[in-house]
C-alpha cells in the first residue's frame, strides 16, 4: 500500500461494486440486519444478494445460507457483514473463498472492547489479508458511494451526491454531518463510516479521496490515530492540491474518558494535535458546524487575497454585530477610501453610515445596495464583501408576501414595492455569481433569521445574527 | 417616573391603546408609511385612523388631514409617526391637541445624524412633555403588543404571542431575534425597538417589563446607555425577580466605530459592562442565537442545583462531542456510581460504555435508554442530563419513515421496529414533561442534525453536534 495508485484500485471494488451480499440480511425488522439489506437495496443497481443462514427469502429476494453458495458466474465484490462478531470470522473464510475482494463489517464486538475483541479482530484480519480483501470497520456503520448510489450502511441515510469526501470515526456524528449537508445542499461523493481501522486507516481514505477528481474536499472526524507519523506523511501531501478540513474531540479529560470507551481510541494531546495539524497543512474544525461552515465557503468562494472586508447592509445594527465578529476573528473592517464615501454621498441618501459598515438607513432603493457593492467589489482596498440583510431577496420571507396578498389592487397585482422585491428576488442568485466570478472575492450574504448557512441556487447565505457572523467570517 | 407604579400606567397607552393613527399612512407602496399602515391594521382590533396630507383614502378607509380632524368623541390613544423629520415637531404639536397618550416616532434624522438632529429631538420632545406624552424612538422601528395584537411597526413583523418581552437599540437585529423566535417556537408579549430613546430609557422598558405579570424572561440589545448608574439601579431589581438577559456588542474597535454611526451610542469598555452586568445580576450573551438559547432553557427548565451532568446517548461519538463541550463550560461529567453501573450491567448489553456518557453501543432496546435516563434522574449525584440522539423519537425523521414505507407489509403495516419507533415518538414529549416535573432537575434532548434549538410540544431540542452541545450545556 506504498504506491498511490494502489489504494485507487485497491478500494474501488468498496465503492463501486459490480454485485454486494449482506451477510447477516433478515426480514426481522428489530434487527440492523433489516435496515442493513433495506438501505443497501436502496438505490445500488447492481445485485444484492441476502445471506441469511435460517431465512429462505428476505425481504421477497431468495437468500442465500452462505456466501459460497451465490452461483459462481455471480461474482460478489462487495460483502456487507452485519451478524454478531463470533462467527464473523468464518464468514470472513467464506468471503475468502468465494472470492469477495472487499467487506463492511458492521459487526461491533472487536478491538474497542479490548483484548478478547482485538484477538478475534486479529483472527478475522488474518484471513482477509490472505485473499488481500479490504476490511471497512469492523464496529462501523458503512459508506457512501455516489459514483453507484450504494448506501452500504446500517441504517437508511440521507445523503446527496455531490463533491465532499469524508471519513469519520464516529458514526452518529458522520451521519448527523451528512444529514445536516443534506438539509443545507451539500452533497458527497464519499463516506465512510471507518470504526476501529482495522484494515484501512484514516490516512489511506484521505489519500484515496485527494486522487479522486470529483472530490474537491475532505473532510474528517478523528478521535484517535494509530500511526501519527504515517498519517501526516501521507495527507501533507494531499493538503497541497485539496482542502482537508478536520474535527478532533478531545480537549478535556472528560472528552478523553468518552472517547477511550467510545472507540478505544488515545484521544492524545490536543496541543500536539494542534501543532501537527498547522504542519500538516489541515483545517482544524471544534464542531460539525464550522465543519460545514469552512466547506460551504471553500466550495463556493475564492480564496481572498488578504483580511480587507467592507460590510454592506440596510441594518445598522446587523453591522454592528458583523463588524465585531469579523474584529475578533483579526478581519480587518477597512476604513472606506475618501474618493468611495465621495461617490455614496450621490447614490444614498445624506443620512447614510458614511463609513464601514455601509449603511444607507433604510433607504428603499435597492439597486443603489447593488451598485454600491459592486463599486465596493472594484476597489483594490478590499478583499471581501459581507452583503447582510439581502439574503432573503433570493426568496422574500413567506410572510411578508402573505401579507401583502391583502393588499393586492383590483387587478390582483402587488403593489410597487412588493413586485420589485419579488423581481430582484429573482435576480439575486445570478448576480452573487456574477460578481464572484468577475472579480475574483468572497461575496457572503445572509438572511433575516438564525438559520445555518445553506447552499440555494449555488449561493452562500449565512443569518445575519452574532454567532453566524463568526461563521461566514470564519469562511475568509 | 420614579415610582414603579407610575411606570406602568404611563406606558400603558403604548401597550394597549383604545385606537390609533398613523400619522404619514399612504398608498404608495415604495414608502414606509404604506407598509406601516398595514402592519398596524393587521391584528388591532380598535380603530386605526390613516393620517395623510393629501391623500383621501388610505387602503380603502378615510384618511385624515391631521390626527385634529378625527372627530372629537373619537380619541386617539397611540400615533405612530412616519413622515419626514423636518414635520414632525409640527404633528407632535397636533397631537398634543388631540389628547394624544403616546407616540411610536419611526423617522429618522434626529440624534442619531448630530447636533442638528438633536435639536429637532429637543423640540419634539418638550411638546411631548407638555402633554405627558410617551415616546418610542425616534429613528425606530416600532413595537408589537401581544394583549392588543398591535403592530405600531414600519413592516409586517412576523412574531406570535408568548412569555418574553424584549427591547432593542438595534431595530434589524430585534426583528431578526424575534422572527427567530418564531421559528423556534418562542413568543413575545412585547416588542420594543427604542431607536434613539429620547424619552423612555431602556431601564424603564425593563423595569415596566419586570411588573407584567405574563412576562417570564426578558431581553434586551443594548449599543449603549444614556445613564449607566440609573439602568444598574433599576434593573438589579428586576434580575431579583426575573432573568435578565442582553446582548452589548462593542468588544472590538470596529465594533465601537459602527455603533457611533449607527445608534450614535458611546460603546463604552467593554470589560467595564461586564463587571456592571455582573453586579447587576444580568446574564450576557454574545450572539442572538445564546440569547435564544439561554431564553428556552429559562422558559422550560428548572434551575440546576450544581454542575454535575450525566449524558445518555445511542452514539459514542455524540458522547465524545458533549462531553468536551460541557467540560469546556465547567460542568462536571460525573463518574457514574458504582451501584449505577451494576444496575446497568442488568439492562444494557455487555458492550455498554460502564461509563459517563451512558453509551449502549447500537442497543436497539429503546425502553432500556428510557429506564437507564429515569435511574439517573432519581441520583442524588446529578443535578442535569443531555438525554441524545432521542429528539428525534419525537417525530421520527421524515426520511426514515419515507423509507420504511417501501418495506410495509402485505396489509399495509409498518415494520415492527418502525412501529415502536414512531410509537415512542408519540409520547416522548410526555414523558420528558413528567420527568422535569417529578425529578426538578434539567432535562435536554437532541436531534440528528444541524439545528438552532427549537421549542416542539414544550420540550427542548437542541442539536446534538458540537456547538449546539455548547449552547445546550450554557443553558444549564
Amino acid at each position: 500500500m506504498n504506491k498511490t495508485d494502489d489504494i485507487e484500485k485497491k478500494l474501488d471494488p468498496l465503492f463501486n461494486p459490480r454485485a454486494i451480499a449482506v451477510i447477516g440480511a433478515t426480514n426481522n425488522s428489530n434487527k440492523w440486519g433489516f435496515s442493513t439489506i433495506t438501505s443497501a437495496m436502496d438505490g445500488f443497481k447492481g445485485p444484492v444478494y441476502p445471506v441469511n443462514i435460517r431465512e429462505k427469502k428476505v425481504v421477497g429476494q431468495k437468500a442465500y445460507k452462505s456466501v459460497k453458495d451465490i452461483p459462481e458466474n455471480q461474482p460478489v465484490d462487495l460483502a456487507i457483514i452485519v451478524i454478531p462478531s463470533v462467527y464473523v470470522v468464518q464468514v470472513m473464510q467464506d468471503c475468502l473463498e468465494k472470492g469477495v475482494k472487499a467487506c463492511v463489517v458492521i459487526s461491533a464486538g472487536f478491538a474497542e472492547i479490548g483484548k478478547e475483541g482485538l484477538a478475534l479482530q486479529d483472527e478475522m484480519m488474518a484471513i482477509a489479508r490472505k485473499g488481500d480483501i479490504r476490511v471497512v470497520g469492523p464496529n462501523c456503520m458503512g459508506l457512501w458511494s455516489a459514483t453507484s448510489e450504494l448506501r452500504a450502511f446500517m441504517f437508511p441515510l440521507r445523503v446527496k451526491s455531490g463533491p465532499i469526501a469524508f471519513v469519520s470515526q464516529g458514526g452518529n456524528v458522520g451521519g448527523a454531518i451528512v444529514g445536516s449537508g443534506y438539509d443545507r445542499g451539500v452533497g458527497f461523493q464519499r463516506y465512510v463510516s471507518c470504526g476501529c481501522t482495522a484494515d484501512i486507516q484514516i490516512e489511506d481514505y484521505i489519500e484515496h479521496f485527494g486522487l479522486d477528481p470529483e472530490v474537491k474536499v475532505i473532510l474528517a472526524y478523528i478521535e484517535g490515530l494509530n500511526d501519527g507519523q504515517r498519517f501526516i506523511e501521507k495527507v501533507k501531501k494531499v493538503t497541497r492540491k485539496k482542502p482537508v478540513i478536520i474535527i478532533k474531540p478531545g480537549k478535556t479529560e472528560a472528552a478523553a474518558k468518552a472517547i477511550s470507551s467510545h472507540s478505544g481510541a488515545l484521544a492524545g494531546s490536543n496541543t500536539l494535535y494542534d501543532v501537527v495539524f498547522k504542519q500538516a497543512g489541515i483545517i482544524r474544525a471544534d464542531t460539525s458546524e464550522e465543519l460545514l461552515d469552512y466547506t460551504m465557503g471553500f466550495l463556493l468562494q475564492p480564496l481572498p487575497k488578504n483580511n480587507k472586508v467592507v460590510i454592506v447592509t440596510p441594518g445598522g445594527s446587523y453591522g454592528v454585530l458583523c463588524a465585531d465578529a469579523c474584529a475578533i476573528l483579526d478581519l480587518d473592517v477597512i476604513d472606506l477610501p475618501a474618493k468611495t464615501i465621495t461617490e455614496f454621498d450621490k447614490i444614498f441618501p445624506p443620512r447614510w453610515s458614511r463609513g464601514n459598515p455601509v449603511d444607507p438607513a433604510g433607504d428603499r432603493d435597492f439597486p443603489a445596495y447593488f451598485k454600491a457593492a459592486e463599486m465596493l467589489l472594484q476597489l483594490d482596498e478590499t478583499d471581501a464583501i459581507f452583503f447582510m440583510g439581502f439574503g432573503d431577496l433570493s426568496g422574500v420571507p413567506d410572510d411578508f408576501i402573505e401579507h401583502m396578498e391583502h393588499f393586492k389592487d383590483a387587478d390582483g397585482n402587488y403593489d410597487a414595492f412588493t413586485q420589485a422585491l419579488l423581481n430582484i428576488g429573482s435576480e439575486f442568485p445570478q448576480l452573487i455569481h456574477r460578481w464572484i466570478k468577475q472579480y475574483k472575492k468572497p461575496v457572503l450574504t445572509t438572511t433575516f433569521t438564525q438559520e445555518t448557512p445553506t447552499l440555494e441556487e449555488g449561493v452562500l447565505h449565512a443569518s445575519l445574527t452574532g454567532s453566524s457572523c463568526q461563521g461566514i467570517s470564519r469562511i475568509i
